[in-house]
């Protein structure tokens, strides 16, 4: 039912962008995104529509590294060098990193067993390189260990209401979260935290991440995520962390 | 003869800047300069006019870490928190992220012994990581160990003639290159040259890298290159790398 046509090829595409100038992933009426980007590129390149369907929906100005992507192209067309056609069409802001032919009933969503996110956080208090502002939430002074302490309680299988924003309805909101873990950056002032799972609901790392930095803030106790969590309310959890720390980092098949 | 006046403090500032928006370091009548940016928020924070004098003129599109400035600031000014006053009115792509007062004779240029500058290679032919791209310089199939050869003639006292481009007469146009070695960039597609000397001339690090870069495309043999420095030519010299790859990392005192 989702499998590619007769005659068709079936493609997984791994894509990279700088979220900054696209209104996310999907694509929407008069906006810049970078699924608009990609079909607009296949379909020049393979004279007709081509639809692209993603592992992730991500947000406006969310970055990605390893954002997994698959489409159907005509069979005629599959001697084409993909990476090289679609880069040298693709705008500066987004490229392909790898392309293969995949299985005709290959899919980047429903085939994804987990995806892992990584948010970076600038610690310095009076200044933010200029070469890393653009990827980077500033909060200096955060207490790590008790973030550490907090990122336990959503490390498992559980209901992530409280961690979902206001989206398309879901069948289920449970989700299981592999690893929640602290990382150096790649400058001394950055911390990064990742995050692996089966599933992610609306903003969900983005609200993780909120909550973790009010630990870290000593807003909240962290000993008291887990009563959040629990109570499913997403108005008693913290704010949604902004979109330009977040960088989808990999999808896992 | 090059101290602070009576009554002033003299001030080093650490600078760190992304280079795409500035026409480089020194004012220029019209230009976006980043010596001018700095010196505009100097003079709002002490009323006077204030000049800034920096180690190395960096030129248009080249990236800054560490670059090094001095300059008086009036005294009664000195319980300014320098640093954080300064970050709050300089532009987004620029940062000070270091502030100290020195000896009234410091000076940036003058008692700097030696500055390292990276440089920065992209390998990889068909796509170049958007968030990457405006700090590299795109070459797949280097040869690198025949650039590893060619980097060892560069190393030591020599007269840099044919690595110089046409700029303000200088005394001598030798200087010495204490060490020049390949090192792994933050993305396993990066490959960064980094230079330390004692001086370095217009556009040295650029040209060296753009010797280094035809010895690694197989255009120059790795033997050849202690001739042109030899000859002391710039004609016959290969071509000078473009200056989004270039970083002045540090400058030491």
């Amino acid at each position: 039912m989702h499998g590619a046509k007769e005659g068709m090829t079936r493609l997984k595409l791994t894509v990279a962008y700088r979220g900054a100038g696209f209104a996310g992933w999907q694509i929407q009426p008069g906006q810049r995104t970078v699924q608009a980007e990609v079909q607009a590129v296949l379909r020049r390149l393979c004279g007709v529509p081509v639809v692209v369907h993603s592992a992730a929906r991500t947000d406006s100005g969310v970055h990605a590294l390893g954002q997994v992507a698959h489409c159907d192209v005509p069979g005629a067309r599959a001697g084409i060098a993909w990476r090289k056609s679609l880069n040298s069409l693709l705008p500066d802001d987004a490229c392909v990193t790898a392309v293969e032919a995949v299985r005709p009933d290959f899919h980047a969503r429903y085939d994804a067993v987990a995806k892992i996110y990584a948010y970076t956080l600038w610690t310095e208090r009076e200044y933010v390189l200029p070469q890393r502002r653009d990827y980077v939430w500033r909060h200096a002074g955060l207490d790590l260990a008790a973030m550490d302490a907090a990122a336990l309680a959503f490390v498992g299988t559980h209901d992530f209401s409280a961690f979902q924003n206001v989206g398309t309805p879901l069948k289920s909101t449970v989700r299981t979260v592999s690893a929640l873990w602290r990382a150096p950056g790649i400058t001394p002032q950055e911390v990064v935290w990742r995050i692996r799972a089966d599933g992610f609901l609306k903003q969900m790392v983005r609200n993780i991440v909120g909550c973790l930095v009010a630990v870290g803030r000593g807003r909240l106790d962290p000993g008291a995520v887990a009563g959040l969590l629990a109570g499913g309310d997403r108005n008693l959890a913290p704010e949604t962390a902004p979109p330009q720390g977040l960088c989808l980092e990999q999808v896992e098949y």
